[in-house]
């Protein structure tokens, strides 16, 4: 009996089973560039408040991938074209969305790369692959980077509703335990459909928009801006700049190679453009690179690197205040002059312990609209058919402010 | 070795295990009026639409139970003092407070026992079985009817935020497979306390409590106002009531005993009160003996009876449809004259098959309030502290009409 | 923009959704015969341990069909070949294979329709709709009957590893809550193949298989023959005996009209075969009326009858107890001669109350081999090949002893 | 109003919410020993099989612990005593059991600290932190290393049914995917008992004894023992121990300073029980360094270490075959001849590409037997009473056999 192709199956804790039915997919898995993601966590210094959140962008995207052959699935069914081609481009560009992620990337934007979005990083490894695979993902760059011209399909890559979304609200409440983040995937994909070239949702779905929405809001404040993660994460991004800083300044500061690259310069995406080593370089850095060097700053010479380090490696974190207010320069003032008694250290170095920011909660993007067909065949914003939600509340930003301080 | 005294068990598909471990508890669930439950489905028609959703009130009352003994455990360990004595009437309370429950409660309580409540259903079974108990359970009778002094014990067995809501949300979701309607419970109690005697949510809460409402706001369109079980349900109203008028008027009808004295005459809670015969008689009734008689009805002569109970127990229901507007009535009686023609009927007659009425989703009572214990110890409305809803959204109560007809 | 064609959706507390993507199959659905389904419930009187265990048959078959479903995609992926024909056929077998059942049905099958097994009436059931749907469904019976020339077809149907056991071990681990039964559906469908005609699965399925027949075995033990299950369940048999005897001897017993029909003489296949009218008849029986039936017989002057209803409508089981030995007669005598004496009985009328008989624990039927296709090509017996399980545990039946008593 | 006192809590995917009630143990929990457990994973390289299962050592600890916390309520419920002491004692042990494990461990067991187990290492940094706490660990340390009396109390922390069990195939089976190693936890706990100072299991949980070991096999075949997950830690080994070969002979080879002291050197316990730095040092190794490092090592000189570590870094592992019988070491030698050509290297650098050894599954361990305390008051090893397995096959040990190569 001769053997039988056959799927190749992979073990997701969320779908079950996740099937590889392609072998375009499956080689672009296989490259160095996605399995990178592997190292890369989903969700940063989360896990330091959600113990179990320790899940990788490589899951993520594969999650995604799998939302995707769903609603390609569901789109089909209701008599909507999708031409093979186009059904595997779907399928490259969502597996691909975050391939340009870098370890932290919410701390990483903020103090490395600074100039660059990841999307548009991703976009840089996407034809970075694309030329080690003779144009084969050409369609997936076109869809991804909306020049496509059915811009429906770019919307299943990124948008309100797109399957990034779905498979990570998922995924993170999976993980993180907190259940209150759970959506209805599958009632949600089949109730999307296609007209006017734009996603739609049918107009029994707007139940399960509004819940979605809330979900969403409450991952954010739940998990994404907890108060100790926002701390967290906001510590590393003073750690990195002080380490640029120091380098900047010749100190003899350990940092691995490919680090070292993206601190000594600043580039922007026209560099990554002309320079494909960049791409490479970057490629190299991390999670498990960043925490190795945490560790060696720990002994650092500089008290500002110590003692941060120390703080991250160990869950000393510093203290955070959240509030509805800006934070007030005054009591800030006093912290910071209080810390320099203490540490007899500068304003300026008491400014890494001591500092405040503001949270922005966008569960809902009022730039890009969720749209509703009605049952008469109407096309409406959800802004406008919703009992629940109108403009007004959806657009007021939920802003908070925090600030951090160590006593 | 001596056998050793242990918690009895019993299997809950959602927590698991749920312990017994009281004997006063174990009796009256051994009690017969509580055994009844078992033959009473806690979504009564529901399941022709989710066909999972055919748990029973007695599962939803242990379930009610078990988050009783976990809030009390949480409160204690926040410092609130809860007797022993109060504990377990609570967890009498809410055990029973669902006791009155007549079948397809919704369906009974708009056709036989129009005038009585099955709150008020409720503490009268309690009563009769608090005889049978020499006054055992008077403390949670107490409660329940909230005429005891720690009035935030008579809150956890009924308020907007009581242990029935808790368990009835995530047992109705879990069923029916709705997962939309999944709430955090563990997180939700964990977050409440008592403060002026009341019970209130601690402020990092709010976003829990946003969470629920929304929850419940989806479970009454998704499940329990769903079209299609709003067809059902009116329809067995509209049976039940032609029985009633047919033994009204002398017609022989099948009718079993139980059923045929709440048929023949209209009680009113004093009658419950003062002729105790009338609870057992109550008690006798239960889902079985409903869909028996609906098997006879199907053979009736009555055209009215017969074609609307075959409809039931063959799920050919009623068409309907559900608007934003209320009917007109013009389109009504279109179809009224439509339907006497075809069935050589009187318009009275297709009364029964042709009819509109409102439906109302109260998922958040604005008389019972919601209270948050805020960061610096003052408790406010809900609906004053939350972002997302505020006092114009939450009370604006959302109303909607159907149709139901046959062509 | 014109209404498009979908699937209809239904929700499944475990599938998540279960979509019905062919005309022929909905139509059963809506079929009388099978919406009966709904009210006949898949582990009879074991809610009265399980509570959560309420589900019907009517969930199970659409959970079946699911999984056909799923293993043909599997198998045609693979590259065996399966028509259209053969598919919709296998989806309508699978979903008609238990539409014979009636309710209670190990109760009824030692009780009423003693000579005939309930997959014999389901033939009946399935011959008689296929008149109503001109032949549609000859090839489905075809297979349900093994008489198709593609042998493995059948055994999707009805073998070691069919659709209808893997949906049902996990269906009534679900609802019971006992975990320990959950099976790993996608991973055995993911491993079946076809060799030589027949169902095979794949080497590296062989811990599979040991983990699905271990799960089975527990699911035994703890559900289907729990003790207090085994009590109830010939608690039931008795009482259906007795009102036969009851009848048969010309008592007036309140009793429904079909139930009569079966009470009042013995059918054989033979009978059912040739009067269509008895098929109308038998689908009539539900779980409902049996639980109305038994209200009424509490009221009975029978003893015998009047006491056993009592006692299954207030759960005041018999006492039961398990073992390993054959009980003795005489352990049996001293019983019944002490009831004779408390209760002013005969000897004949106790043995309703005190008696005994043997369990089976059928989890591996030695009969029809689970075939394992080596890595190499060769086809074995699973017993051959399980380093754990060989033949000599696997065909040692593990059969128990019960006695049901009263004191 | 005052603050209240009130448990720390901690989200759990699996368990919910685990709450932290002993300020000893949030003070452990703080230690750096402890939360360095948060950089080591659960399962090393299986992660490079099953995308999911990225968990760490810290949310084990913590969920074995949540699980102490309910045997010991079940054991008091029935009667035993368990003092506050011993109960405190009881989750600092299992807290603390796994303190000792290095990155890996499998992979640093079999190449760095070659002598010594982590039983041991666990104790010693045990040791180290009760001098920090004055003490306060004694019980827990007698408890772990059996010295107490109460042995019973030993086996909660180490035994065939020990908490880490419980937990572990629990967390790995549900971040894995791997549904069938799910196991019915709280059935067993609440059929745990003591009779005789020893651990006991009530009669009927015989069969969730079967089902857990049934289980715990699965895991092993599959995931634990998985060969690809095989292969790569088998590939990890040689990578360690190429670069203390290299080391040893004074190559410069870039290794992070805690590690280098373990390849410089073999300790033995006596070294790390008289130099308390030791500890200190082996407490930096985790992950992130090993996986720092093999970036590194894939630029090195020596073409065994840098294309091991290409291969790791990217997932192109060896070939694996898994065979019943012992690999011939005349197939070995064509391999390995075959490849010194292709790759013009000595036969003793092929070995690091080709090799075979053992594998092992220890899902039983014939030497710590499991109790069962029959109805009759009998203590019986599980392997004579249950029906199902019996010495014979459960001491039989599962030899596989494996065979790594490259072409």
């Amino acid at each position: 009996m001769k053997t039988q192709t056959k799927d190749k199956i992979i073990n997701d804790p969320i779908y079950g089973f996740i099937s590889l039915d392609d072998s375009l997919i499956l080689k672009l898995i296989d490259h160095t560039y996605f399995q990178r993601l592997r190292k890369i966590s989903q969700l940063g210094l989360s896990y330091l408040v959600y113990p179990g959140a320790t899940h990788s962008r490589f899951n993520h995207a594969l999650g995604c991938m799998h939302l995707m052959k769903k609603v390609i699935y569901q789109l089909k069914n209701k008599g909507q074209i999708i031409s093979k081609i186009e059904s595997r481009a779907l399928k490259v560009a969502i597996l691909l969305h975050d391939i340009g992620h870098g370890p932290f990337s919410h701390a990483l934007e903020n103090s490395i790369v600074t100039e660059i979005s990841h999307e548009n990083l991703s976009l840089c490894f996407m034809k970075a692959i694309n030329e080690d695979f003779n144009g084969e993902l050409q369609t997936a760059i076109d869809i991804f980077n909306n020049k496509y011209k059915k811009s429906f399909l770019h919307q299943l890559v990124s948008s309100q509703l797109d399957m990034d979304r779905l498979d990570y609200l998922k995924r993170d409440s999976f993980f993180s335990g907190v259940v209150e983040g759970n959506i209805g995937v599958d009632r949600l994909i089949n109730m999307m459909n296609i007209a006017n070239n734009s996603l739609v949702v049918e107009e029994k779905g707007i139940y399960s928009i509004e819940k979605f929405l809330i979900a969403r809001r409450f991952m954010y404040w739940q998990v994404y801006l907890h108060k100790t993660v926002v701390s967290a994460e906001n510590m590393l991004i003073k750690i990195l700049k002080r380490v640029k800083y120091l380098i900047m300044n010749n100190s003899n500061i350990y940092v691995t190679e490919s680090l070292k690259i993206f601190l000594e310069k600043d580039y922007t995406i026209k560099d990554f453009n002309q320079n494909t080593n960049l791409i490479k370089y970057f490629s190299n850095l991390d999670d498990y690179e960043i925490y190795t060097c945490l560790k060696h700053w720990e002994q650092s010479k500089d008290f500002v690197l110590s003692n941060l380090s120390y703080r991250i490696n160990n869950r000393k974190l510093l203290k955070i205040k959240i509030c509805n207010k800006k934070i007030s320069e005054s009591e800030k003032h006093k912290l910071i002059e209080s810390f320099c008694n203490k540490n007899k250290c500068s304003q300026e170095e008491a400014g890494y312990f001591i500092f405040s920011d503001k949270l922005t909660n966008d569960f809902y993007n009022n730039k890009s609209k969720i749209n509703i067909l009605l049952n008469n065949g109407e096309i409406k914003d959800f802004e406008k058919v919703s009992d629940q939600f109108d403009a007004t509340i959806l657009n007021k930003s939920s802003n908070k402010y925090f600030l951090c301080y160590s006593k």
